[in-house]
């Protein structure tokens, strides 16, 4: 029960910081939102508000990555693999009515600059994502150099993707840039530059 | 006099929205750091807050839309022009300390869905920049539909490069982009398809 509490308030918490910021999250919302009298607050985060965040944070960004890798091994091939993931990423956004949204975009803009350790967070879950992405990218054949770049590419313009679609309230910007991320890595995998310039079955 | 105190506010208003978003905002820090005595403000704009962040936005758009075309119109070609656009916004954002960043990114994250105006503007906004972008693409040769999703991917990049370059303090990731924008630009003008496709000269 004290743990259902604790997973309660976590989830709240990264809800609303997702929805609102972290200056836009009080907690008096997160504790009126998760039903959680405020004796508990101070029992199960002796921390407060900035203990919710990083701990809320932290679990959003690891479940961030199991999809990500999960989607990424399910795939014939990375490119289609990306396009999955900002794909799924997409369906997650419309179907929370565009509340969902990155775990760390929020803190990132309003809040990290004032509280080390999330700002830490922040940078390491870039550095997962990419790190991920690159792996599997120099997998399939491209250089690590190019690789890492296009890890980038594929966080960079799912983060400002999200944006896009928030500020819209429609998927369809996500749809249209899963398809040019895929185009891009495709491009840039060696099977693909071979069929492109041998065409050997003519 | 007066409308130095205005322009002054909203300056002050627009640096701290980028900074910390909305509800990072409170008025009583605009006053203080504007240096605008309590009696201007509702003098200079009667709506508060609301009125301060919508037109500190506006203008932080129509600066962002003439910056956008002047480096388009100074390109030799629009893949360049994309490229020199988010190197540009990197250097911005490095002299500002990483506290500059895109005039609607915050907003969306933590306010635009309380204020329906600020939601137009911010829908606008991308509207307006991805249509600049498709617009020069199309006149390259590109056709329409593959320069739209090709407009998309430079903003959804560059307000995703911009978190990540705020996230590690670094200008690094939105040079490396840039890069990476051009060369996806670049492979879906014409002029570059027939070079790869038929080598003419040979």
């Amino acid at each position: 029960m004290a743990t259902d509490t604790r997973a309660r308030m976590l989830e709240t918490t990264a809800r609303l910081l997702q929805h609102r910021g972290y200056h836009g999250t009080p907690l008096s919302d997160i504790l009126r939102e998760s039903g959680a009298p405020r004796g508990s607050l101070y029992f199960h985060f002796p921390g407060g508000k900035e203990q919710l965040a990083i701990e809320a944070t932290r679990a959003g960004i690891e479940e961030t990555t199991s999809m990500l890798r999960e989607i990424l091994a399910a795939a014939d091939d990375p490119a289609r693999g990306a396009r999955a993931f900002v794909e799924a990423a997409a369906g997650i956004m419309g179907e929370s009515g565009y509340t969902f949204g990155c775990p760390v975009a929020p803190v990132i803009l309003d809040a990290h600059a004032n509280i080390p350790e999330l700002a830490d967070l922040c940078r390491r879950a870039f550095e997962e994502w990419t790190g991920v992405l690159t792996g599997a990218f120099t997998q399939a054949g491209i250089l690590p150099e190019r690789a890492s770049a296009l890890a980038l590419l594929v966080c960079a313009s799912l983060e400002g993707g999200m944006l896009v679609s928030r500020a819209y309230r429609e998927t369809e910007p996500m749809q249209t840039l899963a398809i040019e991320i895929e185009s891009a890595i495709r491009s840039a995998m060696p099977q693909h530059k071979t069929r492109r310039t041998l065409p050997a079955r003519r």
